[in-house]
């Protein structure tokens, strides 16, 4: 049996869930649901999802949507599919990746994505009018944060941001800190910590990582013309 | 052996793993950290969780933040302390519940815990003034953007949020939807599914429930006076 994966590349959470299956043995195929489409308000969907977001899945007859819980069902169900070191089975090793993963929420991507769309997605659906600057700050001082805790909390004295090897927690970081580049935002920048571990990751997982983030390097292009 | 719990009883996700731990026969010992005395910052605490936040345990040697990784640590470690319907074991019914886990920090806490933000704890730290009326609009329009959510796909022809008996799901969110009681605001209000929902919870888990609320309850009497 196949999992069918309902995605977007553009979206974050769909290629870090794409990068996590594509360095597994599960076997899956992709469908494509376009966000500037508006696939994900469609009846047929709806069906998957009425949360109505990517990424989801279908196994079977069993749906389900939001990234981290289909990530614990896959690697749960496909154990052995999935080289342990992605969601370890070890309680404690895993309850380190759990927290980074309900950090992540509102920490990296919370901070990552306030800014991204006030500086992509905003001006594109405003006639290319930007945030009011107020709003703008804010949610620069609150990425500065999210990602301090980064540096501070997870990646102290530590290559990946949860436990000794790379796990899905990095792929769902780095995925988000990767969507600001489209329009040369580096949250990096001033952080060789935080640079070092986005480089490790990559090169760690390339020639896949740069496979999945295609589309989004093809978007960056676009920026740059 | 004890496990120690670091918790706030006027924060949202505090009370919410007391009465989840008060349901089961999970040992446990309470240390306070008052958020509002800064407790959370203080070095002490930082040796517990570099996040700085509560809720957070330690279990012997080993210190966890973030509530539903706290959440699944314990149900897993102490499996026959804790009913099977708070984080079922079955694969598909834990999805479930894990799917409205990832959709609660910036669903259902993200939509009623801005509103709170504005309308109790912004007025308490800015002499009484108000955030302004845009923003309050805004964070009016999200939280009631993430309920219809509740009502429209969790809650849809069932009487949990995640499964055909309470989980933890429930609990976290009804602790939130409870917090914005205390200035009178009744999130539920033109709501009757999401009323009945929050009633359910409540009676179910009486006099356990209001004795975790206590604490909350007097918060909303001093506003009273």
């Amino acid at each position: 049996m196949v999992v069918k994966v309902y995605v977007d590349m553009l979206s974050q959470p769909c290629r870090a869930l794409i990068l996590f299956l594509k360095n597994t043995k599960i076997p899956f195929e992709v469908v494509t649901i376009s966000l500037r489409n508006g696939d994900q308000k469609k009846a047929e969907f709806t069906k998957v999802t009425p949360l109505n977001t990517v990424p989801a899945i279908q196994d079977g007859d069993f749906c389900l949507g939001e990234t981290v819980a289909i990530i614990r069902y896959l690697a749960t169900k496909y154990s052995d599919l999935v080289p342990d070191h992605w969601y370890p089975k070890d309680l404690k090793k895993r309850a380190r990746v759990d927290e980074y993963m309900a950090f992540h929420h509102t920490g990296t991507r919370g901070g990552c994505c306030g800014v991204f769309v006030n500086e992509v997605i905003f001006p594109i659906f405003n006639g290319g009018k930007q945030v009011p600057e107020e709003k703008a700050k804010k949610d620069l001082e609150n990425m500065k944060t999210q990602l301090d805790k980064l540096d501070r909390a997870f990646l102290k004295n530590n290559n990946w941001l949860a436990g000794d090897d790379i796990s899905v927690a990095d792929i769902l970081a780095v995925s988000e800190m990767m969507q600001n580049t489209v329009k040369d935002r580096d949250v990096t920048e001033g952080r060789p910590q935080l640079k070092a571990f986005v480089n490790r990751v990559k090169k760690r997982l390339n020639p896949v990582f740069d496979e999945v983030f295609a589309a989004l390097y093809g978007w960056r292009e676009s920026f740059k013309k």
